[in-house]
């Protein structure tokens, strides 16, 4: 089956849960979410970030840096439990507005070295996808072929998704308007930028960070973007806090937030 | 990494939870076993049974006769949820006891055909095994390439991992004292058979059915390790359900239950 017209949806960590406390589910925004997502006419694939569940887990037990003590592996273990947990409470919701929602392990799937997706064995998703499931992915703690284990980010996920089943069209929701100029809590000045391209990126000097995220904000998910958009797929950063955005982005709507297009478009 | 030295071991369904009644665990009997399985001195591998989590949804959505109809979506996602249910407490439990347990979905790494897996990516899970976690697999609902969906039972998982990393030793705990030459809850004349090989298995006429079992019960269990024994590893079906039983098959004790050997033992 040709996937093409297949749409991938993150929702970010800092959209689906209250970053500044562990484990809080923001409930409310995902149980809305859940409804824009079932607006979808394409089929949907869904990945999640880990928010207040993976990153103060994974930050406390150092994933991210490697496997260098056995106490990690505790760690390694719990913060895929605080994933799974997170992710659960999203196919419950998903199921709720009637979508057939089906979690997917990363740390099954994957093949990871030095952080970077190797390779995937991806029949078992591409089949789920055949049938009308809804795969719902997510940031997760994974065995790294190199460095023993390291955090696999929602965003290289999507990324590499969409490279590999020829998904045209990914919709990134954050908890802001898109990529700013600078950061928009600490400058006023601040601007969105409506279309980020490989020339006009380099000129961005300072954008904002991400709060508690071990795999790098906003600038690594720009440029893991960027080299997708080289391959022929278009993404939109948008505000997937505000209500109606996503439902938007979803019927095909453009200039929302932020496109990250490539430098031949 | 070799793995020859590496344990399997099945929780039977009926073991961990109470197949008479939907979604009831026995969480005494969880938190005993977990401490039995810590006493292990090798690698070990755990797979875990649907019992009255996954049964009873992949019946009533009629998951294993493959896909026909679009409820069995929705059917699909919620046999998944309910072994992740499971599995989550399993793993607490392992956790608890000390042992640095993973969940593995199933439905995310196995090709299926026709329901019996037809390929696997097991770096992953080999990365897991040399870190020194202790991978949790389970039975599962799984897209299956030829009809659409079908439930994999953790004992094919088993033998087809026991197969694919050359482990020597496979544990299956179940609520009995092995298999029995007739139904023992029937047949007051029923005995356990010490030992099973293609030869004598052949002359085994009605061996007990398992209760609501979507898997095919006793005699696929059966068929499956005699399979796996003709490739060099041996499997003992003991009684899970009675205390130390499993620790003392850890520890290396046979004889204890049902042995499934080849014809060449």
């Amino acid at each position: 089956m040709n996937y093409s017209n297949a749409l991938i949806v993150k929702l970010g960590g800092s959209v689906i849960t209250d970053k500044r406390k562990k484990f809080s589910i923001r409930r409310r925004t995902v149980e809305r979410l859940a409804k824009e997502l079932a607006t979808s006419k394409v089929p949907l694939i869904v990945v999640h970030g880990g928010g207040s569940f993976g990153h103060p887990v994974a930050s406390e037990y150092e994933i991210n840096k490697g496997y260098k003590r056995k106490r990690q592996l505790i760690g390694f273990s719990l913060t895929h439990r605080a994933m799974e947990k997170l992710n659960s409470f999203i196919i419950d919701s998903l199921h709720k507005a009637g979508l057939p929602a089906i979690a997917f392990q990363p740390s099954a799937c994957f093949t990871v070295v030095n952080g970077r997706i190797k390779s995937a064995m991806l029949e078992p998703l591409r089949k789920m996808l055949d049938l009308g499931l809804i795969p719902v992915l997510y940031g997760d703690a994974v065995p790294d072929l190199a460095k023993g284990m390291c955090i696999l980010s929602g965003d290289q996920i999507v990324a590499f998704l969409a490279r590999e089943l020829g998904v045209k069209r990914v919709i990134l929701g954050v908890d802001i308007n898109g990529v700013y100029t600078s950061d928009p809590t600490s400058n006023k000045n601040a601007r969105p930028i409506p279309v980020i391209s490989p020339k006009n990126w380099r000129g961005v000097s300072c954008p904002q960070r991400g709060v508690m995220d071990v795999t790098g904000g906003i600038r690594s998910k720009v440029d893991e973007l960027l080299a997708l958009a080289e391959h022929g797929a278009e993404a939109e950063i948008i505000n997937a806090s505000r209500p109606g955005i996503l439902k938007r982005a979803i019927a095909g709507e453009k200039g929302l937030g932020t496109r990250i297009v490539g430098d031949s478009l």
